[in-house]
């Protein structure tokens, strides 16, 4: 069988993108519900040092989030809106509050594989290639390789 | 006196950008009340033809809207999210119901030029030139031109 289980990154070359692909051994449903239900998404979002604090959670179209990380006392805040939550996408904005001016629009999509598997795609659009060259920069994916493999050790012990 | 009152729209070159700015005879706060009260926003807003009747509409930080256009009897549909509402800017989501899929992230600044007059800039952002540039072509001008002529005499009239 021919897995893939690693996390494909790519920076759009015509557009201000980001987009992301990953499959997991999961069904839309569950991760949907790993990316909807507050106590799950605590569970595995960001890099394995970081411990995640969810402040408001109201993921349904028109509802709105923020949550904060700590890292060795020190707090990171996030905060957007859902746009729209549906079965196979949801739509959401993303502020880091260290960059309160910074606005990314993101969409995830769920795409039924069968047998149990979904590849997620995720795309994350802001206003300037400056803006996205730099998170590209940051070591984003550490946390996004680390912040997946928590979530598929919860598939695979059935938290989700 | 040198007062420009047109809209100007401009297509970035380079990202999947609609920009527009316009002076208003106004201050930010009156300005910033004339897009996040319902009842003065949906007097004013898109082409003289159309009729708007709010259907939700929660004007802060992580609320959201829900509006309904009607022209002849036929309805027109859209609905967002406000990322942040601020004295000075506001974010939030576009959808047009008749493109369900389609999402815009909407900036509008309100710069004060002192002497009661106010810079509205706005940006919509997209994830595609061909999508921008289908927007560009639907004539959307004529609704931007007619609604900002409308504020002008709300602002006159001592409406806002």
């Amino acid at each position: 069988m021919n897995r893939i289980t690693e996390t494909v990154i790519e920076a759009d070359p015509k557009l201000p993108v980001i987009r992301m692909t990953r499959e997991f051994e999961a069904t839309p449903e569950q991760l949907l519900r790993a990316h909807t239900d507050p106590a799950l998404f605590a569970r595995w979002v960001g890099p394995d040092a970081l411990t995640t604090r969810i402040e408001e959670w109201d993921a349904r179209t028109g509802g709105s989030w923020r949550y904060t990380s700590v890292h060795d006392g020190t707090e990171y805040r996030f905060h957007g809106c859902f746009h729209e939550v549906r079965a196979d996408r949801i739509v959401q904005t993303f502020t880091y509050e260290g960059d309160p001016d910074g606005v990314a629009l993101e969409t995830l999509w769920f795409e039924d594989l069968g047998d149990g598997r979904t590849r997620l795609r995720a795309q994350s659009l802001v206003d300037s290639f400056e803006g996205r060259d730099a998170w590209l920069r940051s070591g984003m994916e550490v946390g996004v390789d680390e912040g997946y493999a928590k979530l598929d050790r919860m598939l695979a012990d059935g938290s989700v």
